[in-house]
């Protein structure tokens, strides 16, 4: 059986270096696209653009204007090949406008050591039915965020008080999640896990959209099979903005993706 | 008076969109040049390209291959112009070859609003006087890092064991920083400051270079005058690489940079 996630993300190939994609209505949220989605459409273009090195090491996006469903292009271009790791740089754009344009560093993840040394320490969740999952979320909400239809995300219980006007303005989002129909994590996927939750800023009961400026995701190890822990953090707001520091750990207890994203705090 | 780091950095217009550098042999180490200052070498051109958004926000850029001193191109591409910020793409090149591709978004710091909430907090690092400088560096050091001439850099006492054999291995490396005579801080030199200390490896004695693969740095404020405080920290190292998350703090006690690279873990 397929799984719609790898439909949502096809591409059909134009030539060398562009492809076609079919920007999905259900990624949506408030009318745009949600930007994670978005950089795991080009992060599939640059993997076709690269035989042996299918995974994202790292891939740093700017947004540059909203994007619409409906098709769209994506143009990568080899900076560097040979040796470990390949350089690409890709834009995805819609009619004559760049939407996203993005640098990518990758690699064939299997083929690098095994050896790890984590400090970091993985994400204190509750148990999965301790959680309070989005499939309860508000009939109205839902509609203006179908995305939340793409995947069951269960939020930590100390993390979900923003929902009923209590936020602990801590500065954190945590929670379980996993793609509808349980498919399992990928390296070009996880590019899409670092956007999304909601926006952290959620967690001081500021209820807005908050426009990603930039978005900088780490594949630090192909994900095991199961849910993921992804953590959402921030601990500078200034100027207007926001930087949003993502963890992704998988079932086998790795972390498996880093990502920081700066964002604009939502207008009140 | 003028300051060294300004001639360094200098760029002659050759025309729309490029400029020629003379990269400075002062800013080599083991040979190669600093990717600290590379980056504000780029971060000028990129000013200079977008009149009334001299400024940083956020600048990507991924490491293709080693720079040497000497004359170099960097050539910008305004992507996006209009409203509070502009997005451009920038290449440094030597010969036919690209060096960095970097992705950065600008504006004008100074006209942001003026709030600030932070739960980040300021590095605990030793007074100065009670700190170990690196003018204290043995000869034959300094003969490979002309770079440490570039700058005051008083390392916190906690955080200079590897120095004497014995790194306190966890994964921290901090201290005040300044440039060479004084020279205060500013938005485009943040982005050399965010790669100027030694690798954080060497805190677990690991004492080769750790080429950058990536480096992503977010410029939050106008920095005020004076000293700053950078602190420099790892905790995952897998895969034969290591992210390094760096923090600047003004005098002011403000957070004005946060950065993180993927650098290569050095060959032992």
């Amino acid at each position: 059986m397929g799984f719609e996630w790898d439909d949502h993300i096809a591409l059909s190939r134009r030539d060398e270096g562009s492809f076609d994609a079919d920007l999905e209505q259900g990624w949506t949220v408030g009318g745009g696209v949600n930007g994670g989605y978005l950089l795991s459409v080009i992060g599939n273009a640059i993997s076709q653009t690269l035989p042996g090195k299918p995974d994202p090491v790292s891939v740093s996006a700017h947004y540059l204007s909203a994007t619409t469903p409906g098709p769209a292009t994506v143009s990568t271009r080899v900076l560097r090949e040979g040796g470990r790791f390949a350089t690409v740089a890709a834009d995805l754009a819609q009619g004559a406008g760049t939407r996203i344009t993005a640098l990518a560093t990758y690699a064939d993840l299997s083929a690098l050591p095994d050896e790890v040394s984590t400090t970091a320490v993985e994400p204190d969740i509750a148990p999965r039915d301790q959680c309070v999952s989005n499939e309860f979320a508000p009939a109205e909400l839902r509609k203006v965020a179908p995305l939340m239809d793409r995947f069951d995300l269960l939020f930590d219980p100390t993390c979900i008080g923003w929902a009923v006007g209590e936020p602990s303005r801590r500065g954190l989002l945590q929670g379980w999640f996993r793609l509808k129909d349980g498919r399992d994590p990928d390296p070009i996927e996880l590019l899409m896990v670092c956007d999304a939750l909601p926006p952290v800023s959620m967690d001081f009961g500021v209820m807005g959209w908050a426009p990603t400026l930039e978005l900088t995701v780490h594949v630090r190890a192909v994900p095991a099979p199961g849910w993921v822990k992804v953590s959402h953090r921030t601990r500078n707001i200034a100027g207007g903005m926001f930087e949003e520091d993502c963890e992704v750990w998988d079932s086998a207890g790795r972390l498996v993706a880093q990502s920081r994203q700066l964002a604009m705090w939502p207008r009140a």
